[in-house]
């Protein structure tokens, strides 16, 4: 039942990503890293709020609001925060995400503080750092 | 069971903070939201990476490193993502934040979208949604 539980409750603590084009991040989300549309607005101009599920993690994707200090990566030219995602196959995973449109920041690759990661940027910004630990 | 499988498995997807003054950061997640530390590494120039906990979820903190693309939002004067924290009692931890040295954005209150939330700013300049479904 574990599974079950971990599945449909929510987490304590979820990111929201700002970004410009909402409904084209959803779908890159859904396309890169297999996440599910958990809740879906839309507002009557376009701009969407999403919650979206990765494995047993919640992340919220919503257009920027610059007006409510909400700004996007490309609206501050960087981010502040980047996303750690945690697999069993970095390297699948990685390649998955580059064939939905991600580029590469480095390559998967076993790094010195114990493990195997690689760093990618998506469509709108922000930036991910798929890998697991290496023991 | 699924308590402890919940509480020690480290989730897909944690959310990493870029900051500048680490260790002053740690700290405050510690003080103001009850984060524990779960890995903590100071490079002999005191800088620091840190995970930490809070409820199941994870929380990456760590120096700012522009060169690298990992900005502050004091080094952009503003974030890119927010932390969406879902817990039972969101005016006290509110409260709670605020005595650690938070500032209100909003304060909490019933939401039109079917939440209780409101919205702080930390010492670091991330923003925090702290709220739960009002249904």
């Amino acid at each position: 039942m574990a599974d079950v539980v971990e599945s449909t409750a929510r987490p304590t603590l979820a990111p929201l990503l700002s970004v410009r084009q909402g409904k084209k991040a959803v779908d890159f989300y859904k396309a890169a890293f297999g996440a599910t549309v958990l809740s879906y607005v839309e507002s009557p101009d376009g701009e969407v709020v999403a919650e979206m599920r990765i494995g047993a993690s919640s992340l919220w994707v919503a257009d920027e609001s610059p007006e409510n200090k909400n700004f996007s990566p490309e609206s501050l030219d960087g981010s502040t925060a980047r996303m750690v995602l945690v697999v069993d196959d970095p390297d699948a995973a990685f390649n998955r995400a580059l064939g939905a449109g991600a580029t590469i920041v480095y390559e998967v690759a076993d790094q010195r503080y114990g493990w195997r990661v690689g760093r990618l940027a998506d469509p709108f910004g922000h930036h991910w750092e798929i890998g697991k630990p290496l023991s």
